[in-house]
């Protein structure tokens, strides 16, 4: 009984490729070429079905890109028949910038790397941005398809996407559709392995991509290997809390789904081609059969190898075996591909030459392609299927082979543990590639195995494939996206978020900040970090709880806090309402030691009378539609968080140039952008001087430090403090790029944070140290570091450091000067 | 103050090379040439001090083995002068054996592949045969000197193992020092990268190499992410049970702790050369330098590739900026290092050709050894220190370029983040040396940095390398052996062992197997599984706690329990004690079913008589010190667990011999082995016959299963059921290979485990399932299985299949006919 595979939304599919390939005929018109894939098969009738899309390269640059899309050819029976031409989006991208795409980044760089062959991989700029500019053009085109679906609450649209060719899509996708206010679910599929993170990090853009698949709502992957990579590398890259036993990583505020879902074949479909097949193979020898495209990562080399050690080894194959070895051109315009075909004809020619009798050659090489109907003869004649690549996504040739096995006795499956497919046909011999010597025992084996025993392994191997075909992975998206419309017939979708944020997080990563004698420094954010943020900032409230909690940590001898805020010192003072802990305004400009001594950073004289005048100018022209402008003394603030969505890329422009004009540092931030005096002064700069002034310039190795902050002004801080602080970046947008090394969701989150360093410090035994520090001290320490700090290196205003790059760690210089005032 | 450090007892040291390296002077006599690596500095003051022993090959091959070893030249003043000649053990390994060692495994393999650069290796059977053989050789010189130190059971002598070419050596020792009960101490250090378990696992004998470095109490790595992937291979490849916050390793009922411990340089030592060295370096432009071995994981064709692209970008730097790259030969034999040589001799020309002016070269690269004064007089008068490997260890160009900038204002460091070095010196800037373009940005930058930013990142810099200077690490690994002279004063060494097996050990596991509606199968052996090994079978008896337990599973509706031992079938039953169960005996060849029925496989009718003779030949000739026969029926045992260690090798061969001479096959069990009629049957024949019999011919669908076993025999039945059950090996063994996924330490947590799956099912909701299974269908399900049973395939006695091999999966065939007798 066929199941009819169907989804409760319209699927939209975006893939490199379109499901049929677009020629021109001899007249000039578009016709489309058919293509037989497993994959297309499982998929388009979902598509269909549903009356859905398919996004994709067409194969051709078209000139005119409104040129329309062809119908179907009357006589085709593939499934992409009823694919009507406007349910087909074309991707149009420059020529120049499709190959550097395709053929750089994509073949030249993803290919290699996450195959773990590093060695092969080419990292090039220009190749990464036409990588990004390609993904953009394929989620622009996405989003054509969303607009012409009918809008219907129950049915959200299903987005698939496929595959390394577009692990950013999903970014713009989903940013576009909440702009638009148009939902739909996002999934990914990557059809090839998913590498460690020690190989994976090797891509200078890394974080990109990972962010890219997590923009989806289901990233799925063929095996669990791969989904356990994927979330280390989430973890670890971009400090994501991650569940690795229910497969979830918090992203965004989301949690996203990471799932294994093991492709399947068109089984039915082999099983009736082997039944029809002609029979090709006329001969009494034994046939091992290898089929791949001529790549590195299929393994030929040791296979041919292999199979010489064999007949070496073991002669009394000699004229009773033939390996026959289809090897389908690939990429042929590739030096490293011809390289290989080089070596692989060689090899042939020497093994060959070394075995050949009157009436056997050992190897039969077919360097081409070979049509369906042979390749199923093949597969249904062979005695052994060789299935051993280096590594490989899953391999669907061990699959196919099983299928057309359908001989008594059937023959014996070898495939290699790298593959996907070694870890999921249990019964199939497993063979390490690399090792030629054992290699060639284990084709021996297969050779002289019993016929009982392999027919129990051929039993076992094609009742799993005709279970787990095409059609079962489809409904396995589906059902993993829980958009099955038979979902309760089904299984259950499991778990698919992550718990709230417990004290239990911060045991691993925090322990070894708090697990010893040192003080511990907290460095706090206000702001989206202990207050949630609210429509304008008076009503940004501390919750009582978090007070609370501060309050009593204050109290304990051996914590420091200091609330590093952008609003001005007293404000924010104010705002948290706790004595005796430090206060940083304005990122740090301002700062408020407990024992009331106060530092103010000088303002080159000529701009106190310039911020009157920008904010004058700034309330004059862009306070409107909900924007206004906030004085923090050393700094302005225009907000724009009330203004509606549409108008404020136009409202921030124009008031970014003001500032700009005006001579002022335009800073972002939450929804506004600040106008600073150009001094080198941020957050990272005052956190060491804060640092610095309470516990001496050898601070860095008497304290831990922990530091939280949401904001863009908060990453000064973490760059500057990596490596010696505990960094938190609370978020919950899904492309933030930060130097944070974990990130949190919320501020209830931040709240569990502060509660476990409580518990965690009031474990600790009372400290025996004479020198404990206490509040009282405080004062003194502030002070006579002070002193120190006036009399260190003062720069020339010329020689300011340049601002931090993404690749660099900043460590401040100490301030220009020092206003003391009481 | 100059730091004294020693270890409480005597330490031996093992490494590839001597502290020095032998030579034949004129007059054909053995002299020392010293050597002044930074490791030889630290490390053998400790020996000395402790009048412990060096290990290790003398750089020569001796003809006569016995030569005795030189002393030390009365003007040697380096720290390996007190190094008395008969605290030196020269290895003697066969020259062609060492090659194969030396060059092939540990160079032509591990050094690429655990670079993760698994394209650079090679596998090859005949390096590893002899990688063993050496790290045997190196053992056993080490069991010399474990004999020669005094007897003090206060202070444990400690071994410490250094390094990639000896990680099977500890195997040995461990079992040496057991054997002839000389307690000791074994430590690891691996001074590479440990790569990610999708790399490591390609090599054919990973289970070896992690068995051979757990074979110590602690594995040492530069860095936590070492750390973090040798415990992911252990649990993933051996099945260990582990602890990835505290990085402990459960393994042969061991805790091994894991640590990272960056080593150091000796600081002090280059901050005096530094001091002296005259002005090598006599230009006005700033200098960019690079040192390395000219080796392809240390980036350099990448590194003279961004100084190009730099010049290209910032012209400004022309005839301002040099890059003195010094690359010191190595392997100068190996192909792929005279290709590396080629590329770089090539690319250094066009680079230069393309910016030379009069009386400027950009490039200046030294191919050569250059002295230690030269050396510190480069790295003190640079601009710029380039440290940009592809992949490193730990990197300690880095650490002394820090040490000998000694002038103001200082230079500037650049690290590459997949050197150990970018992990910990985080004041460097970072540089992803794959990434050109970004490459030559970072290079720019620090060639533009304001002098405060340099003075206080190499403040930093310094200060850290100073205080984790080589003797740091020294104590450090002394602390983490818990052999540190003065432990009280120093860090805690922290805990030191796994925590018992919990109920939540078996949570991430088990939950899959049993999350579900599915029934579940529990295939348990009886001795060393359910019951503790006792002196003899009779005094094994199942703890109270662990029948009670399995009474209340057996229950429940939902669960099948069959014990599958190695005794006869009766004696099983009688021990255990459980009614309502299947007892498969004589590891399988008698199957005791719920409901009365039993299966025996039968033997062939020559070997009824066959049984008795051998019976009586074993009892006649071999039965002394202790060890005697258990005639089980349908197999005899020989056991001798009592018999003293010293004799039972000898016993054990005799009995073997004769076992094999009556024509039955020897089967290896705890302390005794086995004389079985040769029919193919097993432990795993029996379970897929049993499990085949209660459920059907699809029960590999309708059940999940959880196999627990503790012998050799129940490898078999782990094999069998490879990707269809849960795996359980209970050993405290270390040096044993397993097909089972996971390990478990003792009988006690088989108890835990049985637990966790009587809680999980009661927190089942009732099955609704109107075909659930219970107790008195089994008899029913049993016989009409039996009928499917005889129906099937019988394979002819000449065609039986062998016995499965290290690599493969094996499913039994039917068995060959059936008795059923009541």
């Amino acid at each position: 009984m066929k199941d009819v595979v169907a989804s409760s939304g319209s699927m939209i599919v975006i893939s490199n490729r379109l499901p049929f390939v677009l020629q021109r005929n001899k007249d000039g018109q578009l016709v489309r070429k058919a293509s037989a894939g497993g994959l297309v098969t499982a998929v388009a009738p979902v598509v269909i079905n549903g009356n859905g899309f398919w996004v994709g390269w067409p194969g051709l640059h078209l000139e005119n890109p409104d040129e329309p899309m062809p119908e179907s050819d009357p006589d085709d029976i593939t499934p992409t028949a009823g694919l009507k031409s406007n349910k087909v989006i074309p991707v149009q991208i420059d020529p120049k910038v499709f190959d550097s795409y395709y053929n750089g980044c994509c073949n030249a760089t993803f290919w290699p790397l996450f195959h773990s062959m590093p060695d092969r991989a080419s990292f090039k700029g220009e190749h990464w941005k036409n990588y990004v500019t390609a993904n953009k053009e394929f989620a622009e085109c996405t989003l054509k398809a969303l607009r012409q679906l009918p809008k219907n609450a129950a049915d959200v649209p299903l987005i698939w996407v496929h595959d390394y060719h577009l692990m950013l899509a999903a970014n713009w996708i989903r940013q576009f559709s909440e702009d638009e206010n148009i939902p739909c679910k996002l999934g990914f599929f990557l059809h090839i392995p998913f590498p460690p993170w020690d190989i994976f990090r090797l891509f200078p853009w890394s974080d990109e991509i990972l962010q890219g698949m997590l923009a989806c709502d289901m990233v799925g992957f063929h095996i669990t290997d791969y989904c356990l990579n994927f979330v280390d590398c989430c973890q670890r890259n971009l400090g994501c809390r991650v569940d690795r036993k229910n497969l979830l990583v918090e992203h965004g505020g989301r949690s996203v789904r990471v799932r294994p879902l093991p492709i399947g074949i068109p089984f039915e479909r082999f099983v009736e081609l082997a039944e029809k097949a002609p029979k090709v193979i006329s001969t009494n020898q034994k046939i091992v059969l290898g089929v791949d495209r001529l790549d590195y990562t299929k393994g030929l080399v040791h296979r041919l190898l292999a199979f010489e050690k064999l007949l070496e080894k073991h002669p009394e194959h000699l004229e009773k075996v033939s390996l026959l070895q289809v090897a389908v051109p690939s990429r042929t315009d590739v030096k490293e591909y011809q390289e290989l075909k080089e070596e692989m004809d060689q090899l042939v020619g020497r093994i060959n030459g070394r075995f050949t009798t009157p009436n056997w050659s050992p190897i039969r090489y077919i360097y081409g392609c070979i049509s369906q109907d042979e390749l199923a003869a093949f597969y249904r004649d062979s005695a052994v299927g060789l299935v051993t690549p280096l590594r490989d996504g899953m391999n669907l040739v061990a699959k196919e082979f099983v299928a057309c096995q359908i001989n008594i006795p059937p023959g014996v499956l070898i495939v290699s543990p790298f593959a996907g497919a070694g870890e999921t046909m249990h019964e199939a011999l497993i063979c390490n590639p690399y090792e030629i010597d054992d290699a060639s025992e284990v084709i021996h084996r297969a050779l002289t195995m019993p016929e009982d025993e392999r027919i129990l392994r051929m039993n076992y191997l094609r009742r799993r494939e005709k279970l787990n075909d095409v059609n079962y992975w489809t409904k396995s998206f589906l059902s993993a996206m829980g958009s099955l419309q038979t979902q309760e017939d089904y299984d259950d979708i499991g778990s698919v978020a992550m718990p709230a944020v417990t004290l239990d997080d911060f045991d691993e990563y925090l322990a070894k900040y708090i697990g010893n004698t040192l003080k511990l420094a907290l460095l706090l954010d206000y702001d989206g970090t202990l207050a949630p943020i609210a429509p304008h900032p008076d009503l940004a409230i501390i919750p009582s709880e978090t007070k609370k909690v501060l309050e009593r940590l204050s109290n304990l001898s051996d914590v420091y806090i200091a609330i590093v805020s952008g609003r001005n010192v007293d404000n924010v003072k104010e705002m948290v309402g706790i004595e005796g802990i430090t206060y940083a305004g304005n990122h740090g400009l301002e700062i408020l030691h407990p024992d009331g001594t106060r530092f103010v950073h000088p303002m080159p004289t000529e701009f106190h009378t310039k911020v009157a005048e920008l904010m004058r100018q700034l309330q004059e022209t862009v306070c409107r539609d909900g924007a206004w402008v906030e004085n923090k003394g050393a700094l302005l603030t225009f907000h724009f968080r009330e203004t509606p969505h549409h108008l404020r890329a136009n409202l921030e422009e124009q008031a970014r140039k003001m500032i700009e004009d005006a001579g002022f540092t335009v800073g972002k931030a939450h929804c506004a952008i600040e106008a600073k005096p150009p001094v080198q002064w941020n957050k990272g700069r005052a956190s060491i001087y804060i640092l610095r002034t309470a516990f001496g310039v050898d601070w860095s190795e008497r304290i831990r430090i922990i530091y939280v902050g949401d904001d863009a002004t908060d990453e000064d801080a973490m760059t500057a403090l990596k490596g010696m602080a505990a960094t938190f970046r609370v978020t919950s947008s899904h492309i933030i790029k930060t130097s944070a090394e974990r990130r949190l969701p919320s501020t209830d989150s931040v709240l569990t944070m502060l509660r476990w360093v409580e518990r965690h410090l009031s474990r600790r035994k009372p400290s025996l140290d004479p020198n404990s520090y206490r509040r009282n001290s405080l004062a003194k320490a502030a002070s006579s570091a002070v002193q120190i700090e006036m009399s260190m290196h003062v720069p020339s205003a010329s020689n300011s450091p340049p601002s931090p790059t993404k690749s660099s760690k900043t460590l401040v210089p100490p301030p220009e000067s020092n206003n003391i005032s009481h």
